[in-house]
């Protein structure tokens, strides 16, 4: 397929996440347009062969599909709302990071100006982008995720969630917590273990193994949430929150961070307290999904 | 090789642990001596063939291994310091569940009286016992663990960690953070998703695949924390900090429990602070390393 044949595209917004969009739509063979609210951060795209448009409604009006990535939820609309902008026959892949409600509130605002609209998650850095590592979560319609699934396969390994639009802010979330969690739990265990001298490198791997061998139960848990019923096929929580109990000293005594240990001992202290200690782990879900102390 | 040439066990202690132990040597066809406070947790070992001591003396003279795997440190001081009790001669491995420091005493107090002493770990429940899946760590002199490696071997997995007896208690814990980080962080993930009407089931599979991709990242890492230098090669602390706000945000607004995305700023915002803003996210193992806040 020769340039003309590839379906034009339209970038707006040209943050590093954003050029590197245009950059992986361009190196596809796809006429890109784009735009930004400052000149000067297309210069390097247009050298590429980018056009520029002179204003955010020549962008959009350059093609059918138009890929939004901006500050936030607030420059979205702004930029959008701007007087020139005409959004229906376009379809809005809005790559913002924000959360759920906006996302539903934007599909909502922009569906009624005659676009159609999918809201989006890059859960990647701008240098892997184009390729199979960046993986972007979409929700919305399916029709239109599958109408432009070909096209947006440039950026990624592109996924389609399910038609409530924030569900990839939600997945998006999901996806950092766990990031976030496993990177402090190894950082935790780092602590403990360099007091006995033992250094990160040497515990990576251990590190990898034990969170291997936890994902590999998850499917199975799940099926405990699923259905409501936590018995204690391997364990029970009340065990669990004994071991707790000595995590905390072992790092106290050692003389590192005990924050986490005790965030995990209290939120099972109180599935406890609640009457769930004969049960298994994920029972826990039942704390997780009220709102707790602040 | 018949059981007459396997080298004679003992085993101290048979609550549920040690029940599996002791079954799975004779399994393996060692000749196996039992021993417990009180009466009667012998009888199904016994006819499987183990020999129930009359007393915890008898029972570690029965042979020169001795596994012992009681309550906690305080009943292996009591049980070994009975007056009939000779451990010189005798090599003790203590798979009790303790902290690092009661693993070092141990060693200093069993040693002084003649013991060889290695402090072990089982990071596994009752039934995988005698299976691969069973991974038993060890800690103590190189030379202990080899001498018993091959029998030991009937258990499970069996890792040797190093000279320092607090090891196993230490990379016990390390493993344990990781667990419970692991299965909270897939429980706020859930939790979030549960207000989307998509299951625990549906979501189970990209948890386990966000956390195998993040458990890709340690070592080189690890790499960062062992060189004590954090370049933002993929993105800065702050940027995270940043996506953290989102995260609580998200959580509230879909009256989600917000506790660990709050601690998860909270350390971040320190190290921030502190004037790591611009490295990258490993370097808050400067915080992990120091007790904190209560």
């Amino acid at each position: 397929m020769d340039d003309k044949t590839r379906t034009p595209v339209t970038v707006i917004g040209l943050g590093l996440m954003g050029q590197a969009l245009a950059g992986a739509f361009l190196r596809a063979g796809h006429p890109t347009t784009v735009w930004n609210r400052t000149a000067g951060k297309a210069d390097g795209l247009v050298a590429e062969g980018a056009r520029a448009a002179a204003t955010v409604g020549d962008a959009i009006a350059a093609g059918s599909l138009t890929v939004i990535c901006v500050t936030d939820y607030r420059a979205v609309h702004e930029t959008l709302g701007a007087a020139d902008v005409e959004l229906d026959g376009t379809t809005l892949i809005n790559l913002t990071s924000g959360d759920s409600g906006q996302a539903r509130e934007t599909a909502r605002w922009a569906e009624a100006r005659g676009a159609r609209y999918l809201d989006g998650a890059v859960m990647a850095v701008p240098p892997t982008i184009g390729t199979p590592d960046a993986v972007i979560l979409h929700s919305g319609a399916r029709s239109d995720f599958d109408a432009h699934e070909q096209t947006l396969g440039a950026l990624g390994t592109v996924t389609y969630l399910g038609a409530d639009h924030g569900l990839a802010s939600l997945y998006d979330a999901a996806g950092l917590v766990m990031m976030w969690s496993l990177l402090n739990a190894w950082l935790q265990g780092a602590a403990l273990l360099r007091t006995a001298g033992v250094d990160a490198g040497t515990y990576a791997p251990f590190a990898q193994r034990m969170a291997a061998g936890v994902a590999d139960w998850l499917p199975g848990y799940a099926e405990q949430i699923d259905r409501g019923s936590f018995p204690a096929e391997v364990s029970a929580l009340e065990t669990d929150v004994r071991a707790m109990a000595h995590l905390i000293e072992e790092s106290e005594a050692a003389g590192v961070n005990a924050e986490l240990p005790r965030l995990l001992k209290a939120m099972a202290d109180r599935a406890v307290a609640a009457g769930h200690g004969k049960e298994q782990y994920p029972v826990l879900i039942e704390e997780f999904v009220k709102p707790g102390t602040r």
